[in-house]
């Protein structure tokens, strides 16, 4: 797991350290998975993956050109060869990917439902999609698409708190809580 | 219960509203009740105390000259008659408060047990303590103080999370956690 | 505000007292406050509420037959004299209440809408509307609700979570989170 | 990761899947870690480790027989061939083990500052110890411990809430927090 400060950043928000293990967990990649990694930002889950999907490949897809600057560079800097960067505006790009062994969806600009639809049918049997949700809007309309389909899921939001040392104090600093939807696909 | 953004605030943090909300309510003030706030800060709990206990009287004791400056002009701003303002750092000030149905504290600035020793001298029988902690070890230490002299303690650690409106979604934005330790004086 | 522990409990879900105290602070509640309690559950919030407004006036509406029961052996508990007890299904008995000062709305019975609409014709201009919401759909709701009429709102997730003493130790244990969505009407 | 609902748990308090994953994360196991699980409790954390150290070693140690017999079962459950299990009261036992490239705290039975005493002197330079946290008390006793040592380390408060789907609602229900204490050894 890489600690935060390794990433290179920029302004684009990054997905703090917890956050990124906990998705990668949920997704259980294995060493041979294929991943999209849908509104990558800076591809900080993407290389998470990489390293963890040695043998495997993963997409980061992303509609900010900033953004795709960064994960050019981290990709660079963390020397993964796994990594295919697609600058595109999700859901478009996605009918293209190869089947999936897991989705990680971490932005999705508004348009939720149609990328979960163009992810399902790249979805292999048993695979895994992850959704990460900062409002309580993207949370509802993940949870309502599962629901709606069927599909089994489970849904946890995390709160962060990092206790930072000051003097001989440690201070409690909340980071933004993370809503993580966990849809397992069965069909 | 005040907005935050009504305060006069500057660089000195500020006690969030619905931590100031929990400290009056935990405090139990009546509208007769003698409070101590031990660094007051922006005198935002002073300024809550004052207007519940309206017929009470509110000591807002600060060691921070630009902190005493803001509490000045919020007491103004609010309109509140029944706030003495002392520019102290406590202990020191403490011994000459007349005997209290209240004490606040704060911030403790490393001395968290003299402070407490100076407050139970000026508490009323059926009094209460409430400390609000930022820290790890602040939570501790007046846990440890509190358990070691047998007084009757509650703890909470509350952690709020605003959903900001942003666009048509609501975003969560975590405020850092308090842990609010409350004692009853029944000796 | 009143312990946990002194209300007459049954197997009614409580609110507790940390988010009782915020709800009736969000509520702005003065002393000659009427106001209206949807949901009302075991009463506890109908009873701060009454002990806060005491000139005013609290209407207890609840479906639950047991749950009226333990309203109103809390309201004996308590001695408090202006709590009306409503033996209804809201939106059902809310168009017969006067017109209030605030309104909170503890449990919707998923009618939330229709709550919200019979509630919004018995608030007077400048009054309170306060939700306390369990789940994420109820969350979503009462926010697509105040956005979609222009509302001014606030939102907040309070989780606390109790330090228990454990021998020397103080262990945290969880309270399930609460959403408060308090809403100002303006018109 | 394996879904908490796997294991075989009887009264033994076990550590849930987030935090599991969380401080295998942060032991930044490798495929030929040795680790040191201390307090292993049914042994969740050492099977996790051993799926991720296949071809490292983990050693459990705790000192409650019942626990003992879950860590054996779940072993055996879980087929995982690189787990010892120590039935021994820590420190008791810590001093015969090989030397280490990480070690996890999940209890101390109150003698922590022994624990981290002895595994200090089994601990590579360059590897990590992780405390798993309940109390207050154990996470200021791992805070000081590090702070006085010089010991580089990082520390988070996780709080897990739980979307539980409840007919066509997702109901919050908090799990317990647990504060992670990870300090690297750089002598």
């Amino acid at each position: 797991m890489i600690d935060d400060a390794e990433f290179i950043r920029g302004k684009v928000p990054m997905t703090k350290q917890e956050i990124r293990a906990l998705t990668v967990a949920k997704a259980r990649l294995g060493v041979d998975s294929v991943v999209a990694d849908v509104g990558a930002g800076t591809g900080s889950i993407s290389i998470e993956a990489a390293l963890c999907a040695v043998r495997g490949k993963i997409f980061a897809i992303e509609r900010n050109a900033d953004a795709i600057e960064l994960i050019r560079r981290n990709v660079e800097k963390f020397s993964v060869g796994n990594v295919t960067i697609l600058h595109k505006e999700a859901p478009d790009g996605l009918e293209a990917l190869p089947m999936l062994d897991a989705a990680i969806v971490g932005g999705s600009g508004g348009r939720l439902h149609d990328i979960l639809d163009a992810l399902t049918s790249r979805l292999k049997v048993g695979s895994r999609l992850v959704v990460n949700a900062l409002t309580v809007q993207t949370t509802a309309q993940a949870l309502d698409y599962f629901r709606a389909r069927g599909w089994t899921y489970d849904a946890v939001c995390v709160q962060i708190t990092r206790l930072e040392s000051v003097g001989l104090y440690d201070m409690a600093r909340a980071l933004n809580p993370v809503t993580i939807i966990t849809a397992g696909k069965n069909f």
